[in-house]
């Protein structure tokens, strides 16, 4: 089978031709901070026709990842934070059908991602999985028996970094206090390491404060370093034992920049689920996610075989 | 439709005659505390025997709570925290269909009983609802878009109380730590009150620990009271938000013991939510569960209405 697959982030679109687990080729486009996908199609629809010509066999549509929240059933975006504002509106499908004779299905970019490590990685085989993407912000996303969790507005097990765990704690972009996000995530690591008492007398006062540094200082000794991550890693391990106790997966899967320290991070957060998570059928399996940034154009083939009557 | 109920608690099972949303007859049953299953199943038969004998219409099946994990594909116990220690390996379906010639279909009892409060009580015509038992221990149930969520375990969204909200709290008797259930429930209020500061000085000093008695020392001004009060407001507000980033609900339910409160608890846990759960598409309503003990009963005709196939 082969598809199209497109993967639209905030100021570029990975496109695609796909047969089954492969990438046979690939175009990304960048765009100058497009506040609306309106003016950006026209280059994706150019970039979509270059492959189509690059494929003497049929296509059989469309998987359109889109980086805002996706309502699956009307095959429309629900919402966007900032970014695309004019997506809503869009309907995506009568687009890809009158320009290029095809259907399209869309999906939310996270839970493509992982129907993508599901079906070509990390997670291949798996049907009950939990995706953690630690990056600027925390991602998650959630498949229950082998069907992406969606829930009416499109929120649910999607809001993996939202999770409240600090009682008392800091206030969060979301609105809401003590979210995971809030305490460890790429934005929220300056706040809490300067914070932190001791921070003056540390070597984080003279570098970026970014996760990058913060493992290296923590690895060179630093203590206030080790204290931060410790934090972090107590966040990221807690954050595992809600989901696990929440979503019932089989399988955590940990992508997103931070994993640049998956050696230290991976074993935490496995030792720490099997001990405090509550799993009387056996051990919850904490892995890295393989595809990177394949990972949504790799989630075409399940999507677009998905019926739609599995939508949920 | 008329169909049987039964509602299988620890030292108690609820029998009833149903039509509809009515209870027509019921009978209720008591051991005393038995370990098993087996010997306590002659009793149930003979019940729901005579109730039967009530109705000259046909009964379309039975539809059996059961105090544990239940694995609804197999129609079969999952497992028991202790009590009925035999009813993984019981096959009620063929007990049913053997002693009374009656389809059986197994539920765990909150789910049972949010069926029951979505089918006839105070989320009449929800499909997407969490509902949450505060008392000795906090259960938790979640319903997305009218199927309840159970994941491959039978634990997704079952384990309410179990998601941690206190970084460096207290050791639950889940095996996780910071658990919303050993902050604030029936079972943990006696130690958080007694590790209290000035809880010396407190009128819950001479008084049995129990939440009836919390909220009434703290309405009458006592200090240490009204700050144990403000903490288990706040865990389970934090709770009700961790929950509506997780499940995207749109109704929250609230049953239990501690609801003869609700007058305090609702209108607080409200007010959080509103200023604090992020949901774009409009607010989360918060509500008192309205069947009590009839709940699960009442979740009968739904639970045998559902097709296999949605069982998920």
């Amino acid at each position: 089978m082969r598809v199209l697959a497109v993967d639209l982030g905030g100021s570029h679109a990975a496109c695609a031709l796909v047969e089954d687990n492969t990438i046979l080729f690939r175009e990304t486009l960048c765009f100058a901070n497009s506040e609306k996908l309106v003016p950006v199609l026209p280059s994706v629809e150019d970039a979509l026709r270059r492959l189509m010509s690059q494929s003497s066999y049929p296509i059989a549509g469309i998987a359109f990842g889109f980086c805002g929240l996706v309502d699956s059933r009307r095959n429309f975006v629900a919402s966007t934070n900032g970014k695309y504002i004019d997506a809503p509106d869009l309907d995506l499908a009568a687009w890809a059908e009158q320009k290029l004779g095809l259907r399209l299905r869309l999906e939310n970019d996270a839970r493509l991602a992982l129907r993508g490590e599901c079906y070509a990685g990390a997670a291949q085989g798996e049907t009950n999985v939990v995706m953690f993407t630690l990056g600027t912000g925390i991602g998650g996303v959630v498949m229950i028996e082998g069907r992406p969790l969606r829930g009416k507005h499109g929120q649910a097990g999607a809001l993996g970094g939202h999770v409240p765990v600090r009682l008392n704690g800091r206030a969060c972009t979301c609105g809401a206090i003590g979210c995971a996000e809030s305490e460890a995530s790429g934005w929220a690591l300056p706040i809490v390491s300067k914070e932190w008492p001791d921070f003056a007398t540390s070597m984080l006062a003279s570098v970026p404060l970014n996760f990058e540094n913060l493992f290296s200082c923590a690895a060179q000794g630093d203590l206030v370093a080790q204290q931060v991550r410790e934090h972090c890693l107590q966040v990221w391990a807690m954050t595992a034992v809600s989901a696990i106790h929440s979503f019932d997966p089989e399988v955590l899967l940990y992508g997103g920049g931070v994993m640049k320290s998956a050696d230290v991070i991976l074993p935490y957060i496995e030792d720490y689920v099997h001990r405090h998570a509550w799993t009387a059928w056996g051990k919850v399996q904490v892995r890295a996610a393989q595809l990177g940034n394949d990972a949504a154009l790799l989630g075409a083939i399940p999507l677009l075989n998905e019926e739609l009557e599995n939508v949920r």
